[in-house]
């Protein structure tokens, strides 16, 4: 009975060891892939231009998305910041159906989208999503979404 | 010699509890305070207008501003999620030298102040100050610092 017990702690920290060694060696490789390639980590947001939003409303727009994006997912942006310099991206759409196609696309390759609506209480609409954030991931990984967007 | 660790921890829990109340009263202080007034928490962005920087540019650099609080005063933001609804204000200065003043004056209050330098791979020199980011904070209390510039 003792030594069934032992035995079964024994597995459990063995079991236990090899989960933070995979999880270790998994972040080492992504460390790695970082250092060693143009494989960067960054976060696109992408803003709709149809709205005719001036500067400063879009520069709010994309402030709510990176400061959502950080309080949302704190683990998963830590690697952003510590590797990537929190790099970022700011790409232009013309309408709200692209980034509704663009936002499917990413939940399929299982991208973090942060949508962002604005409650209107200046220049447009309350409930329009104005932006959407798409990541922190890596750059190769979001170009095939929004590789095609230009510059705002 | 038993009695005296008793009272004494009796002591420790009473002061611990003491503690705790004085902590939650504030909060609840604050919270009302948001509730009952105009005094809500908000998040001030100040935007160099002289560097003449694009639509894009301007509104990566508030989104350096606005995920970098977040991420370097994780516990600090809560209240401005939970109560303040994230809300932010992006306002346009003239001159380095106007938001060097700013930002001495906001450490005087004891506002956090989040300073974005660019690392100047596009549009403008490395290292410039391209914007600054005050608190999230009580609105009474940014206004007296940032109250005369105007709206981006």
């Amino acid at each position: 009975m003792h030594l069934r017990i032992y035995i079964d702690r024994v597995d459990y920290i063995s079991r236990l060891f090899s989960f933070m060694d995979l999880f270790n060696l998994y972040d080492s490789f992504s460390f790695f892939r970082i250092l060693n390639s143009s494989d960067d980590i960054k976060y696109v947001i992408v803003v709709r231009k149809d709205l005719g939003m001036g500067v400063g409303k879009i520069a709010g727009q994309v402030g709510h998305a990176c400061s959502s994006v950080v309080w949302q997912n704190p683990d998963h942006v830590a690697k952003w910041f510590n590797y990537g310099g929190q790099k970022k991206a700011v790409l232009k759409i013309q309408s709200e159906k692209e980034l509704i196609d663009i936002i499917k696309k990413a939940q399929a390759y299982g991208i973090i989208t942060t949508v962002i609506r604005d409650a209107g209480k200046t220049q447009i609409e309350p409930n329009t999503m104005t932006c959407c954030g798409f990541g922190p991931d890596y750059s190769t990984k979001l170009d095939k979404l929004t590789g095609h967007l230009k510059l705002l």
